[in-house]
Formats: C-alpha cells, sequence, structure tokens
C-alpha cells in the first residue's frame, strides 16, 4: 500500500483454502471493494499461491475501524460462508505497526 | 507458525525480486537457517508466487531480538546483496502482535 506514517494497525491474515473454492473468488472481491469504503481502511497487501495458500494485510487507523469492520453484517455472512465452506485454515494477527521504511530500485528490472 | 500468546512482534516483509534471481533461493535460504537460531525468534509465515513476489512475516519476542537480528554482520551482507542484485523493492514493517487467533477446519480437504 501507499507509504504512511505509523502508527497505524494491520489484521495479517494467514489462510489454507479448502477443495471447495466455488464462490470464494467472487466473494473475496465483493469484501475486498467494500473493506476499501470503510472508514478506516488505509490498504493491503495479499498475494496467494498455486497451492491455494494466502496472506493478506489490510491496514487500518485504528482498532475501532477493524472492530467496526469486523462487526459489518455483509462481512461476518462472508466470514461465515468462509469458515463453512472455504476456508480449510486460517489465522489472524492484529498488531500495531510501530516502524515502516521501504526500497525502490528504479535502474532494476 | 505455531499458536504464541501475544504480545510478540512481527516484521512484515512484502518484495518483489528483479530479473537478476541468480543466487537468491540459497541466500534465502542461509538466512532463513540463521534467523531461527537468532535469541527471541519465534517462526515464520511466507508466501511468493510466480510474478516474483513475496510476503514474509517473521515473529520475535521483543524489538530489542529483532534489532539484534538486522545489526548481525551476515545478515546485513545478505541485506546489502540483496538491495544491490536481487530486490526490485521491499517494504518493511514493525509491528506488536496485539492478539491472534485461528480457525482449523479438520473436515474439509
Amino acid at each position: 500500500m501507499t507509504e504512511i506514517e505509523p502508527p497505524y494497525y494491520a489484521v495479517i491474515f494467514s489462510r489454507k483454502l479448502s477443495g471447495n473454492t466455488e464462490g470464494y473468488a467472487e466473494m473475496s472481491s465483493t469484501m475486498q471493494t467494500l473493506a476499501e469504503k470503510q472508514p478506516g481502511y488505509l490498504g493491503l497487501d495479499a498475494i496467494r499461491n498455486e497451492e491455494q495458500q494466502g496472506i493478506s494485510i489490510s491496514y487500518w487507523d485504528s482498532l475501532e475501524a477493524i472492530q467496526s469492520w469486523r462487526n459489518n453484517v455483509q462481512h461476518q455472512q462472508a466470514m461465515n460462508q468462509g469458515t463453512a465452506l472455504w476456508y480449510q485454515n486460517y489465522q489472524v494477527k492484529i498488531a500495531r505497526v510501530e516502524r515502516a521504511y521501504a526500497f525502490d530500485s528504479g535502474d532494476k528490472e
């Protein structure tokens, strides 16, 4: 995401999908669009591989913003479908970002 | 990683490799083995995709442990090679994990 001055908060979501992925991609996309509209949403880093594993880290300006998104009714329905259908397992960590720095090399391709 | 009771610390490392990856996998593996031997090291979540992007999150019991690993001479040499040769860009965030929870479904494959 765009660099923002700490402190802010991160929700680290690490998951493995089950064999049943029907409807998952669409719901994931819908939830991402909805998350972006929530107050306090700052950005996302996400990556997935071909073994159905993924890590997504969403960034928020406060713990209250995270709690509010967690309480969102559409999000709760999606999370319930996730545990019922799509997720083999997941781990969530809520963390306070204290420092951030970056490196960018323009001249390497 | 194995679930550990918060608080503890996370180093969120998000990177994209350059076109030159010669020697990178070996160095990455060497550094992971060395990190596991450091005092205060708790574990790692890591994932990469086929577009040379990766996120790795290492967990530590204190900011001092993170600083000590950052000051490790072999690690510093590796980081210097990384910026000179391998990384197109990276972002680092240091965060204090405040809450952690997990879901595991035994019956979905």
